[in-house]
């Protein structure tokens, strides 16, 4: 398989620079082991998303760009890409189960995209008959190399910050994010090693790569969990990434998401949804599975409804 | 008056690299007019307090500091004095108030100090008592070139960050943020306006500019606001900054403090504690009384008690 390179994603750094927050690494001495946050939850989309979107629509010919650009997805991605159009001066449709929360659709629409609401397991179908229609372009969530190259330079920033790292930990779902910054850190700092982090209720790349081959979890046993943003499957494409690039997975439970979420707000001063607290609960929680030494919990997203912070915050 | 200069910025800038986090601007496309926020809250010690006590510990003769330094402070500057001893392997006294929250004296504790528990109004002189028993040096919380000098690095990074920025806002209490912050801004964008923001109910600076001298305060009239952080009044140096280079003043009430709290907590994915979230109040409740432009709020802290943090994110 053909996997994205080191060119691939340093292109993708200087088409993003500017419009992805260059995030830093916050300590986390209250870790017992030496510890850094990376917070995407502070890009202008409050997720990693807009890296792999911003990306992705930057590669489009621009003749066809103008023509806009459709995406499914109810969450982050939908944010990041209706961002990436705007910032291009282009049209954006965001195919959305007609079930989605109001909040998140309002968010959606205050970027400027035109908001297609359908009904649940339609969302694909319905964005395909856009592209046909208007002739526009489908921005994937994760399984484009673009995107991979987008998320990848969160790898460049943590080993330009951290030259000594040896343990990055990002959350898995589609796979996007991991495979991207597997491939950037596997490629400049070798023997540091890429863990994945899953909720266990969402658990099928954890099953897959036990396994050595996809495995398929129904929708609704991955929707069990509550991190919202971790009930995708990988592709054939982010699995050959994981496959050729991730060291280990560790899966954590729903009890540990919540107590991370209330760690990183009460010690690192950062809000995190409960996606993007699974990291952080992999190192309080199951340290002992993790290979040792300087290690960057990747943070992948802040996007949580304020009743649900308030109850995650008392947990 | 001799006000710091741009030169001890930059070479504080050098020593403070690798110890502070270089925070980045997060937008905040909520906010009706351009913002962003600069979160010190993101600095290993919770506040932008790192960078004045780092550089101030940085620059005392090493021979000398290797007997110790000594600090009065309950709060944010306490635990960044015990963290800059401890980079530099000296010992370090900080003087609390015997009513002091016991979770800021374990948070001080933790970085290696010795607490020194006295009765209120006794800190300064039981300070004074440790500097001449230990011959070590105090770091005042405000009242210096160098203390000023490292807060100043945060002017410096706005304006790589934003070279055409036009408004800086930094909370006032004793003044050494907004000194340097102000001293960096004028320096290198001259048209660029820095406004103090204060609570109205520990609002002695916005009287003294007002009069154009030091007014003073009672304790009991400053204690009265939430923001715990800016109960201090300003000292002759500070104040020389502040009437030399910053252009106005405005003071927020503390339930605007209360709502930016939540604000910043739910759109910018930011834990600030009280006085941290005073510069966003003024961008959302008195924006009318503001130049217009590009503006960038700092945001000066994040440490907050949990359940603190729990109530203010209900209001």
């Amino acid at each position: 398989m053909n996997l994205v390179t080191l060119d691939d994603i340093a292109a993708a750094a200087e088409r993003v620079a500017g419009h992805a927050v260059r995030t830093p690494l916050v300590a986390a001495p209250w870790a017992d082991r030496p510890l850094w946050i990376k917070p995407e939850s502070l890009q202008p989309v409050g997720s990693f998303k807009i890296r792999g979107a911003f990306n992705a629509v930057a590669g489009i010919d621009p003749q066809r760009r103008a023509r806009g650009v459709v995406a499914y997805s109810s969450g982050n991605h939908a944010q990041a890409v209706a961002y990436a159009a705007r910032a291009f001066g282009v049209p954006a449709w965001i195919v959305v189960p007609e079930d989605t929360p109001r909040v998140k659709v309002e968010a959606t629409r205050a970027h400027g995209a035109e908001v297609v609401l359908v009904k649940t397991g339609e969302r694909e179908s319905a964005a395909y008959a856009i592209v046909e229609r208007e002739d526009a372009t489908l921005v994937p969530p994760f399984d484009d190399r673009a995107v991979i190259a987008g998320q990848g330079t969160i790898g460049l920033e943590i080993v330009a910050d951290l030259p000594d790292v040896d343990l990055v930990l990002a959350p898995v779902s589609g796979g996007g994010l991991i495979s991207g910054i597997a491939a950037a850190i596997k490629a400049l700092r070798p023997q540091a090693q890429v863990w994945a982090v899953e909720p266990e209720l969402a658990g099928d790349t954890a099953a897959s790569l036990a396994k050595g081959e996809l495995v398929s979890w129904s929708v609704a046993d991955r929707n069990r969990t509550i991190a919202d943003g971790l009930r995708s499957q990988p592709s054939e494409l982010t699995f050959g990434h994981q496959r050729a690039l991730v060291d280990g997975i560790v899966t954590v439970s729903e009890d540990e998401i919540r107590s991370a979420v209330a760690t990183l707000a009460h010690r690192a001063h950062l809000v995190a949804e409960p996606s993007g607290a699974v990291t952080t609960a992999a190192v309080l929680h199951h340290g002992d599975k993790l290979p040792p030494g300087r290690t960057v919990a990747v943070l992948s997203g802040g996007n949580v409804d304020p009743d649900a912070l308030v109850a995650l915050l008392q947990s």
